[in-house]
């Protein structure tokens, strides 16, 4: 075992604050890294605040981790020491069931999350990204394009696939019109990852306070959704929409924007159940359907496609000690795109 | 022009009854047929009482018709007298869009539905099948196998395309677990088409009333949805569920039932909007969509499988001048498990 620091919360209602705690010893198919960036998803804040139940305490939150390989185990073949490699969302998943030669293990039962999951083999609580270094098994370990900057790579493993995975998915690509809802730290990728698809992308948004960045990062339009316009010029126009937003809006408007055959993509988990009128379903074979994160292989994928296309976030850098300062910065969409910690400043 | 004789609703409160009016002349692109039976669809009932909206009367309704060419206009090359031919929900279609080429003109602006539309050319009411002849555009007729009867035929213009349509869409065939809701008019065909496609078929009625009839006409399992164990069962089970219902069912217990991926179709409108959650969609990429119809393209598709397959609908026969009691009847839904109207009572 090693000896790890990071930054933990302790209870729901609490500031996070240093922490020390121990790593597994590295078994044959693990890599050692030293975590050098660490992004801050809105999930976190969700997670440490036990808003969607389960959490234990003390938390080590952080699922988009970039870093440098330390060491490997025995039987590790894809990784070196020195190698630049991140970590999402998951660090294990089921490996015997019926699905598994489909890539999409996190739909499945068995998902080991990178923080507030039962670790396989000890049973003790995984710890996340804010800390010094984690020991992960290969299999989960994505490897970083060289030729792109770790601090900025570090939200492409949570928020790029998450934003990756839908869009190849429903095929967003020349000759397609694909709009994303929000622009946050969700949304941006959106924006970035369809344009170097080949899609015509539009962002709604709720005003158009963000308009220059969506152009210059991409977008071909842009529209106010507090402009009740919006939704009678865009009638019928999109193939495909992915929701980024978790506020309880109103779906069947955003499905009228749909052409026939056109899939509205749910990322997002609004507080309340929406209520949805089947006509809009019926009437054009319109879908509504959801995605969480990807799969390793396309996580992989959406990298090597980043490092093709100089894909990174845009983000600001923070010190751990500002961590809470800047969750209260997120629930009020203060910041233009995505929070990293400097892991440096632990 | 031509003298028809059929029943009409004139008015959306009274009982049909006989009504006699003009056919157009036929155009070199018509097929005249005389109508041999007729179905009795749900949404005729919906139509002539003004339930959604648009009606105007007198109204002859009727759009799953079949019957024999009596006459082909100059420039019909695809049919002749004596011909077996059926007739569904439409007559006409937008042809200019730059969808023509996705069969899906059902989802379209610019289609003509064969009762209680504008006629393209004349603007006068189109009047459907409860009546004696009719004269269809030549793109709009089907062929009717020789070795179906007509009688039990004539549901597949609707019933069965709307089935047809999303179990091909959506890949049911041999490995695949599909659902099909409900357990009537539309419900049965679902059955014996997706058995015939080699899809695992389970039934999802209320009750066990009619497992024997699901059973016979192909279904390898059959539940009551009255019974919670039911929904406790068969989470995570289905590639593919089929709802045929229209009422206010919870659309969050059923997609549960969905695998990773899978797709719940919605085929009937209920009165009022279904809360969704976001949840079991995105924890899973499952899918709500919608379904219409289908294609001319998919309606003879499915026609020719049905000939190859021996499939028609199961009926009840009866003459025009019971039609009034046979709407009361499938409002019970007391009908195993379509009306067919034979038209030599007319």
């Amino acid at each position: 075992m090693s000896n790890a620091k990071g930054y933990a919360a302790f209870s729901a209602t609490t500031p996070l604050g240093p922490f020390s705690f121990e790593r597994r010893e590295p078994r044959e198919d693990d890599v050692v890294i030293d975590i050098k960036y660490c992004g801050v998803c809105h999930s976190d804040i969700h997670m440490v605040r036990d808003e969607w139940g389960g959490a234990s305490y003390p938390m080590v939150p952080g699922h988009e981790i970039v870093g440098v390989v330390k060491a490997v185990g025995a039987k590790v073949t894809k990784f070196k020491a020195g190698d630049k490699v991140g970590v999402g969302c998951f660090v294990d998943s089921c490996t015997t069931c019926n699905h598994r030669d489909e890539d999409i293990e996190q739909y499945l039962p068995g998902l080991v999350m990178t923080y507030n999951s039962p670790e396989v083999g000890t049973g003790k609580p995984t710890y996340g990204g804010y800390s010094d270094h984690i020991v992960v098994k290969e299999g989960y370990v994505l490897r970083v394009p060289d030729n792109l900057p770790l601090d900025a790579s570090a939200p492409l493993l949570c928020a790029g696939i998450t934003l990756w995975s839908p869009l190849k998915r429903w095929n967003a690509g020349p000759g397609k019109k694909v709009a994303i809802v929000g622009m946050g730290g969700l949304g941006h990728m959106g924006v970035k990852l369809g344009h170097a698809l080949g899609a015509e992308i539009t962002v709604l948004s709720q005003s158009l306070s963000k308009k220059e960045d969506g152009l210059r990062l991409g977008a071909d339009h842009y529209y106010a959704t507090r402009d009740a316009e919006t939704f009678e010029k865009l009638q019928n126009h999109f193939d495909l929409i992915i929701c980024t937003v978790s506020a309880n809006i109103d779906w069947n408007a955003y499905l009228q924007l749909l052409k026939p055959d056109g899939t509205f993509v749910v990322l997002g988990i609004p507080e309340q159940q929406i209520p949805i009128s089947a006509m809009p379903l019926v009437s054009a074979r319109r879908t509504i359907s959801g995605s969480m994160i990807g799969s390793i292989k396309e996580t992989q994928e959406m990298l090597d496609f980043c490092g093709e296309h100089n894909i990174v976030s845009e983000i600001e850098t923070i010190t751990i000690d500002q961590i809470n300062d800047a969750y209260e910065r997120v629930l009020k969409s203060d910041v233009r795109y995505r929070f990293v910690i400097d892991m440096a400043s632990l």
